[in-house]
């Protein structure tokens, strides 16, 4: 296998679009999210995200990375006008929908309408969910930071609501997302489902590691 | 389907395990590197992390978040001192030596050494790459910040190196890491291989979004 060997110069000098497509890979997989928002007019707006990140869980907090200059823009500004956003599980029966979402429709034009996914308003939450998403998060903004090597905007929200399928709660409190076809993303367009390969125990330094199944029960490695 | 809701009070009131595996699959799959880092006094250390994200291209960057009062605290420390660390891929063939990097090992112990994956020094970089991980980045710390939600630090590298099999590199820039059996998380245990969907043109208004290969060339939605 020939082993290539990229440096600083060799990126920087790269065509632009092709540095995107290669420098977005170098990460590993990534989440699939539609973020939901609504202006202080009322227009709904969604996009994908692909950097969603669990912070934490006590506090419950998620966060994401807005770029500026992209149309992920009227995400940020509305999210910080409302205070408000949802973030909405992409999965494989209407990932292409997802992706078009990240088309720069002009500000006026609601993307739940443009790409035909659903903006379902309840809860009491002001933000719109995503009606075909299977996990929709509620989330409040508490905190951004603005990343000053290249200008884009950390989000980080904290969690108020979830809404899921009962049946991906197992009893240790892992959600089976797998089972929903949620999928991955590896570079700027390729989406993915998985195959479980197996979970493994919480690791401690002297004992060897075992296997779990999804429901966090003892496996076998063989399985 | 039953659906079930979760108020803020309720995951609060949650047992702390249940809750932190609950929570941290909320955000979809996630990215699978090992953190490679060496203290003043030349002791390697590796972390598995599920948080690496691609924060832009030009200049080349990614994140990854560091927990306060985890065995990550060496990760950050080590960077702290020395300024550099390596992210490595997480493949399949060994995915349980990477997990086993999370149990709490004396400072002083090489998770190297303890799980049995092989540090490799070279291309003139001062911090440890995974010799088994076959895509390498070299990055230098050029910026952090402390999320005051939960003292959390997301710290963030500039790429200096990347080290990478030539025949993943595909003609438009994409990188095809499926083909290495990279593995994604999800949760705090479980690990999925990949099955790509397609990849997707860029996204334009008022155009029908058309199906790539992974080469980046047309496909049609059959394939």
């Amino acid at each position: 296998m020939l082993q290539r060997t990229l440096n600083s110069k060799q990126i920087a000098e790269m065509e632009s679009r092709y540095r995107a497509r290669l420098v977005s890979s170098l990460s590993g997989f990534k989440s699939a999210n539609l973020v939901g928002t609504i202006d202080a007019k009322g227009q709904p707006n969604l996009a994908i995200v692909s950097s969603v990140t669990h912070l934490g869980s006590n506090p419950p907090l998620l966060s994401f990375i807005s770029r500026p200059n992209s149309v992920q823009r009227h995400t940020l500004e509305n999210i910080l006008q409302t205070g408000v956003f949802s973030l909405n599980s992409v999965e494989a029966a209407f990932t292409s929908l997802a992706h078009q979402t990240s088309a720069r429709y002009p500000r006026q034009q609601s993307e739940f309408e443009a790409v035909g996914l659903t903006a379902q308003f309840e809860h009491g939450f002001a933000a719109p969910f995503v009606q075909e998403s299977r996990v929709k998060i509620a989330l409040r903004l508490i905190e951004h930071h603005t990343i000053k090597a290249n200008n884009t905007e950390m989000v980080i929200g904290q969690i108020e609501q979830i809404h899921l399928p009962d049946e991906i709660i197992k009893p240790d409190g892992y959600l089976d997302i797998e089972s929903l076809d949620w999928v991955t993303i590896s570079g700027l367009d390729s989406y993915h489902v998985t195959q479980r390969l197996y979970r493994l125990q919480y690791a401690k330094p002297d004992q060897p590691l075992q296997p779990l199944s999804v429901c966090g029960d003892k496996a076998t490695w063989n399985n």
